[in-house]
């Protein structure tokens, strides 16, 4: 039998506020056996970009990133946010250690080639044509060298930064970090991923907070999206976390940042 | 007989010109053996406080880090300096990984109490009490840790960031870095420390880059600093490298970045 891993990918609104990332990294300790966590930072990034005078600017809630965006990343959320996280994790005898997708070669991306863009997406009259700049969809990631240090009692820090083997640093969404980590350390573990939500799962209806599904398969997915329970963003979230489960994750939680290692949210298997 | 490892230290001047940081870490590369890079990048720091609104003091040369410059520093060291280099030498086919001292737990340090400065080091006319904020003096290095991470085939890449073990970063010289991490080595390989320098060595007269002093040892060192020959800042680097070499570090080479690898600049030994 497997040893149980944890992922968790918790978004920027809470590491970027430390009450909150005081109570997450509490929640995260108390979490038995092997971990990972995720992290994103969009918000303080765009906030450091304001402050240098750098526009943001984002098409379907994902960021464009030309080099100047890329070097506030590279500083939000390589430095800022993830040694921040880290030094406080091990000021709680968490071994932590801070990543991005180029430390040892963690994980290998490909810059992301012009896309179009849905107007429905874009919030434009027209389909776009995008140019993310330098963003990475993730081809590879070294599940063996990241089991080999787990296995040591080290706990991976993950910032979305990937990089593509030239010597280039790529934005990278967190969410497909975490997912990317899971399914390449479900060879070595048991794993369950738990992406931190604000709302309490995902809901029967979306103003109750209490009508949360506990349990999504593909079979009940199918059902929700065609009688409308699920719908818009949620979709490819629960896509993504299907394909993680056939791709050998054991499970996927979607809940609240204060509830991860209790028995809440939603529950995604294939 | 323990295999060779070498410490290069190289500062911001270096790291933060595209042209002159692909020379270095060219060759960086080249050299053969177990390596370790420790990256400074007070310029850089100093440049993107300075678009943040927030001012630079320095006193005797060392930067006041109160916690806006902390933030800065965290995110400069840690992230655009640090990660760009990970990056870079990954396409060069080097296992590159970024550290902070709190990463692992590699560096602890205690934060620097107020300390009285002389006049002639801050530049004042009388002595002044200085307050350096969030700034460290290292009590720990784990060798045993970087050194199987070495052993491996990984090449750690040092910011000039450790942390006080209670959750906070601490800006720390990447002399003083480089100097406690070829001592902390030095019971598991043979190390070389170089520092990088804008000189081709330390110099009999400072005028003249054909003037290098070739060898300097406890004994030397004290007539040329009674004769005057070495004096001011330079008085420290050798008493610091002399201390790592008692401390069981080979040699300590002082040389120009270009230089590297090869036989040039000055060697201090005991």
């Amino acid at each position: 039998m497997m040893d149980k891993l944890t992922v968790i990918k918790v978004g920027g609104k809470i590491v970027e506020d430390a009450q909150s990332l005081d109570r997450l990294l509490g929640g995260f300790c108390d979490i038995p056996g092997f971990k990972v966590l995720v992290h994103g930072g969009g918000r303080s990034a765009t906030k450091v970009a304001a402050s240098l005078g750098i526009e943001t600017t984002m098409v379907g809630g994902r960021r464009v990133t030309d080099a100047e965006m890329l070097n506030v990343v590279t500083m939000v959320y390589g430095g800022l946010v993830n040694k921040n996280i880290v030094a406080k994790l091990q000021s709680r005898g968490v071994n932590a250690l801070g990543l991005t997708g180029a430390d040892m070669n963690v994980m290998c991306s490909v810059r992301r080639k012009p896309v179009m863009v849905k107007a429905e997406v874009a919030g434009t009259d027209h389909d776009i044509l995008v140019d993310y700049g330098f963003v990475g969809d993730v081809e590879r990631c070294d599940g063996q060298m990241l089991a080999s240090l787990i296995e040591k009692g080290v706990v991976p820090v993950m910032a979305p930064l990937t990089h593509d083997g030239l010597g280039n640093l790529l934005n990278t969404n967190a969410d497909t970090i975490a997912g990317e980590t899971a399914k390449a350390l479900a060879s070595y573990f048991d794993v369950t991923l738990i992406y931190c939500f604000e709302k309490a799962g995902v809901l029967m209806d979306e103003h109750d907070d209490d009508s949360v599904i506990r349990h999504i398969n593909t079979a009940s997915f199918k059902q929700f999206v065609d009688d409308g329970v699920i719908s818009g963003g949620m979709i490819p979230k629960i896509e993504n976390s299907l394909n993680a489960c056939k791709a050998g994750v054991s499970k996927v939680v979607i809940t609240k940042a204060d509830s991860i290692g209790q028995d809440a949210g939603t529950i995604i298997t294939v």
